[in-house]
């Protein structure tokens, strides 16, 4: 079948309107959030429910047709672009919210719904999604599923394979599975809904989902600790967790850092006296939370100062010391990102040592840490460098591989950080991968240029058309 | 390779006192703990470490010799005996228990330690682990997490698969995987570790883990609350889960098991008239337990009767209700035992009418509910029935099936369930499993005879020799 053949049958399953081919229209969809990864498809196609999206993705299978899925487009590893030619299957019109099932705690939503009207939509209903992230009036269902979000949460509520109960999905060859009725306990076979979480749309493509909602968290304090050694700060995370089971947040940053913080954002410095270390840490408890907070932090060795805040503005504050550090960043210049997990034991080396590292290969760098404590995630901010020098990523990705760590915390491998994965995944997981991979997408057409480290590339009847 | 080839093979692999063929001795480990499924094996084998068991493995795939990993042999649905001649794999002498790191809060464990070995290592160190079970001193690590266990903690900490941060196994050719850097946030691919978990043996033999650990409960405050309505029993449920993020248990039951309790186990009724549906629900916080789940209750609707006990005996006593139903069901004669999960929307129509189901096609037979409610997993027992007469069984099952509901929310399917699959998994996930089955385990080696509904006996050595 070759392209022409394969958009006329598009066009009837979805409608001509929703088969868009004009690059100009398409031109948004294309590039990826983060700009650096730029594309181009054959046509970007608009399916209105499941059944269509199972006969889009039929109907590519038999054409041997790649497809990549997008949702809001905010990934930053270039995962949800068509790098390669592939055709763009737009999700966004499935935007479909089921009521909240107040008896189960739960809503089905369609894979188009973004966070934001996912949390809305809770929150009118007394409950609260357990997911939030920068990108959530853009970031869909979807996406968030096929990535494994993370977000700010995480050490409460887990990332976002944990709040998915159940998943509808469309296999390579156009089959649906679903299974969104919000079983909570079933033991029936594989967890097909937790491989396909994280799968990078390599897998199958979610049209909707089940997911579990939390509890509106109650009454909530914040406090900022100072440490003036490392080991003090990361010994005092393991104890927070330990003592304190309603954990929010806890965060970590360090002293240039704040620094800069201040002095871009232009706020006072939270302490008198210079730190070396400091640790944000939110509580939310129905029943005196600044007490069981101030208890806590009582109990841990070697904090050399302490602020504690239950009010709405004070705790804003201690959060922009922590949220403001990529704002402050950027002011410097466009950064590297890097988002990676060390193991706890690891922790106080790479932080002692990383910015060394980076210094040997690239003298003119600087690196910000900062991150989610509690998770072991580190986001490495290196500024000073070219955009496309990859030269001090190369050396802290392969540092935190020798650490054991990962070199994607919540991100991804898209195409950004397929040439690392063999880094940190073994030979035999990477096989492993693969085989699950063939096996459920014979022919190769679901986003096959994402994750894994080299694949020949799939012809395509655009590749065909071009030449 | 024949059967006495392989033998000395695995002789030389773990020595000869760890290959234990004389039947009269493998006798209490080729029956299943119902004491339903009994088989035979060629051989017990009892590696000492991973690299023993990817050579055992690696040795039986060779030679194309079906095998079966074996724990603590508490699994209720005849998975994990060898009940087509499998070469049974015992894993209890992988029985170590790495210190509980306390910057992480996690812990490394071998397969063959029991859950309540766990437990008492978490405890030593200030943490808890978040899977409890009446098995506690027999289950395993790995059997635990091949059975994706669940426990009366679910609706705090979710089942086994949410306290696994990592895992190490051995796959059909004998590769080892193995992730127990215990990375809380590792988005680098497919979550292998989440799809074993579950797979019951058909996927991989887990050797190791990276568990979770959570706080030690604080304190803890319990109610029993009556309701003169179902309907309203389980809007209370909902309404509990979304007013207190403190939840450590919902259980729920009905009058005629409360009756049966109190009479069989000689206990006083808890309140003065007779009611219908009864909640029980325990929270456990820091501050005012009591009178946090005292002002929960009262914002409930249609509450009938109320006790709340925060002291240990009283606590205590309110459980007794609901953990004396399995002991006083035992004493009417040994009942069929299901575990089904149903949506929130459908429990009421299956509480309703399950015992009219029942005797319909069973007229002797009762049928007593009782279950953990905030995950809507009811056990539903049934007594008065000839013990290999399904009928009242398939029943319930289709029953379940018609209202989109679980055959098995923590039991797995094993064998004893196999028939049943297809009622409650689409022929499209069936057919994904069993192609992820073929991709991992191609020769068909690792625990073949359970979970799906029909699969051509594979051929064995010591088929071969017996024939």
């Amino acid at each position: 079948m070759d392209l022409d053949r394969l958009l006329a049958t598009l066009r009837d399953v979805v409608g001509a309107a929703h088969v868009v081919t004009d690059p100009s229209v398409t031109e948004g969809q294309v590039v990826d959030w983060s700009g650096r990864f730029r594309g181009a498809t054959p046509a970007v196609v608009r399916p209105a429910d499941t059944p269509q999206v199972a006969a889009v993705v039929a109907a590519c299978n038999e054409a041997r047709q790649t497809v990549v899925a997008q949702g809001g487009n905010t990934g930053l590893v270039g995962g949800g672009v068509p790098l390669h030619g592939e055709l763009l299957v737009d999700l966004r019109r499935l935007d479909a919210l089921a009521p909240v099932d107040r008896r189960a705690g739960q809503v089905t939503a369609q894979a188009g719904v973004t966070i934001g009207a996912l949390q809305a939509h809770a929150r009118a209903a007394g409950w609260a999604y357990g997911i939030d992230l920068g990108a959530r009036d853009s970031a869909t269902v979807g996406g968030t599923i096929a990535t494994n979000a993370g977000g700010v949460h995480v050490v409460r509520y887990g990332p976002t394979r944990r709040q998915v109960v159940g998943i509808e999905a469309v296999l390579a060859d156009g089959r649906i599975i679903s299974r969104l009725e919000g079983l909570e306990k079933d033991n029936t076979g594989d967890d097909l809904a937790g491989l396909v979480c994280g799968s990078e749309g390599t897998l199958a493509i979610v049209t909707a989902a089940r997911l579990r909602l939390v509890p509106l968290p109650p009454n909530a304090a914040t406090a900022l600790l100072a440490f003036d050694a490392v080991d003090d700060a990361l010994d005092a995370v393991g104890e927070l967790r330990r003592s304190l089971d309603s954990l929010q947040a806890v965060e970590l940053f360090f002293a240039d850092g704040l620094d800069l913080v201040c002095e871009q954002l232009a706020l006072p410095s939270p302490f008198d006296a210079p730190h070396t270390a400091f640790v944000l840490v939110e509580v939310a408890v129905a029943n005196d939370p600044v007490g069981l907070l101030a208890s806590a932090c009582a109990r841990l060795g070697g904090v050399a100062d302490t602020v504690v805040a239950d009010d709405t503005r004070r705790r804003h504050l201690l959060w922009r010391y922590r949220e403001g550090h990529p704002e402050a960043i950027n002011r410097l210049g466009a950064p590297h990102k890097l988002d990676v997990t060390l193991p706890a034991s690891a922790m106080g080396e790479f932080v002692a040592t990383v910015g060394a590292r980076v210094a040997d290969v690239a003298p003119h760098a600087r690196t910000w840490l900062f991150g989610h404590a509690a998770d072991g995630n580190l986001h490495v901010n290196l500024t000073g460098l070219d955009p496309d020098d990859e030269t001090a990523d190369d050396a802290v990705l392969r540092f935190v591989a020798d650490l054991r760590g990962s070199i994607s915390a919540e991100h991804g491998i898209g195409t950004a950080k397929r040439r690392w994965l063999p880094l940190v995944r073994s030979p035999a997981e990477i096989e492993t991968m693969r085989a699950i991979k063939r096996a459920l997408d014979p022919r190769g057409i679901l986003n096959p240029h994402v994750l894994f480290p080299s694949v020949a590339a799939t012809s395509t009847p655009a590749d065909a058309a071009g030449g």
